[in-house]
């Protein structure tokens, strides 16, 4: 379909595995359009066998825990996968743009996850400020709901993704980091870091299972080795900002009802900090 | 790959065939992650085989026409392709929605098209006021700098597609109606009307090809039919603005030096328009 190639496509695959072929041209048949749809018809057929063939397996699963990550939590993400390898569990990514998200809470709703290390909670900085990588209101509800073990961290929650050339007028006057090509990151003020704090308490204190909130004091991503800029690109400030993100510890404190808080003196990327999240998630699952 | 879910989808997309298979986790192997990618490489199997088999044939093709296509300008398109295929043509759609035009302007760059009835330019509309449907500043050159016969008609420039709820704050005073749940039109004005019979003109200048622009007085597109309304849903008035459209059509007159113009007093989507298309590309393309 035409759409395949459109931003369009987020909203029809969303978090499934669809895969999209474009037709190039609308559909009437001629040598191109030909040529796509065999390729698609032809697709079709190899993953239908494969999945004939999948299904006459009989293989055990290990159990399975969600971690959801970002390139820029990589050393975290990475010595987590490790350890949790090395107990006998299977690891699944969820990259936090959206669709990974989304893919992370309909997956612990199905009962697909056995426990999970949320350990990239940025989408709802994106949900707050309308981001470009929000992944809907439902973030943060499904594992609580159905009562697995959640480790959650406040992890990229110092910034909102806009796409570069894109970021609403109403945000010109903030800090900035031109992230790559595409992506322009927004530092997040003490304002939305409190309303953080706020909305992630409440959503854990509806949690039927364990959770322990783990707080990083010494940053919430691998940005704070940057300088901050204006729109402009003229240099501001640090993006370390310890009062800032303090903001976030303060009201979680003040509105989480259900399980516990660990402030831990690293930063997000330390490996004690990442062992310490294992452990902790490993407390409540083998008690 | 995760960015298959994404709106980004649309910068590596854009008008190849490429097809993208989410990966739902990142890219570590698990029960999910494996079951996705053995079925994006079934497919890729599947996909080499047909292609060995389609190397071999040798049948000869009919040449073929491009013709650019809407929903709203569909009785039209119909038309011109049923006359098209009777003539013995192969027929083109390409959809205005950005990688449609590009993927017009590839094919004839590359010699693919003998001929183009390019019946909906709207892509340049969104181009000049930055809506979401541009296809670049490529759109309306290739087919002239490849020297192949052309008929050109301003085809749904009478609007903008913004996607709803994302209409830049500047534009927010504009002339309205809200096609489906995803897409806003904006009613071009008169001062972008004659920024478009300009740019047209001056881009069909550089043809190396016969041009002729056909212009159907009684309505650039279906839309005619519709009230337009404020941005918060009040009826303001009739979308039919001839004296709006007439913009369009005294810059072109003004600027055009290679080619012809013909008015035509029809609707776009009037059978006797569409056949005068047909009939003024074959006078190009049979001398």
């Amino acid at each position: 379909t035409p759409v395949a190639a459109t931003a369009a496509v987020q909203w029809y695959v969303a978090e499934s595995d669809i895969a999209m072929f474009p037709t190039i041209g609308d559909i009437v048949l001629n040598r191109i359009t030909k040529a796509v749809m065999e390729n698609a018809a032809f697709a079709v057929t190899g993953m239908a066998t494969s999945w004939d063939k999948r299904c006459i397996r009989t293989e055990d699963h290990q159990p399975l825990i969600g971690v959801s990550s970002f390139g820029n939590l990589q050393k975290s993400v990475d010595r987590i996968t490790k350890w949790l390898e090395a107990r006998g569990y299977e690891v699944m990514h969820f990259h936090a743009s959206g669709p990974g998200g989304k893919a992370l809470e309909n997956l612990a709703g199905q009962g697909e996850l056995t426990g999970v290390i949320d350990l990239t909670t940025s989408e709802l900085t994106d949900l707050l400020t309308g981001g470009v990588y929000s992944a809907g209101d439902g973030r943060l509800r499904s594992a609580g709901a159905a009562g697995i073990p959640q480790v959650v961290v406040p992890g990229a929650i110092d910034h909102t993704n806009w796409w570069v050339g894109e970021c609403p007028e109403r945000y010109k006057s903030r800090e900035f980091y031109q992230y790559n090509v595409e992506i322009l990151l927004m530092r997040t003020n003490a304002e939305e870091m409190a309303a953080l704090g706020q909305m992630m308490a409440e959503r854990l204190n509806d949690a039927k299972g364990p959770v322990t909130v783990m707080i990083p004091t010494q940053g919430f991503s691998q940005h704070i080795i940057r300088e901050t800029q204006d729109i402009d690109g003229n240099a501001i400030g640090s993006w370390l900002q310890p009062e800032t993100d303090q903001a976030f510890t303060d009201t979680m404190r003040q509105h989480l009802t259900h399980g516990r808080i660990v402030e831990l003196d690293f930063h997000i990327n330390d490996h004690e900090f990442a062992d310490a999240c294992v452990e902790e998630l490993m407390k409540s699952l083998e008690p």
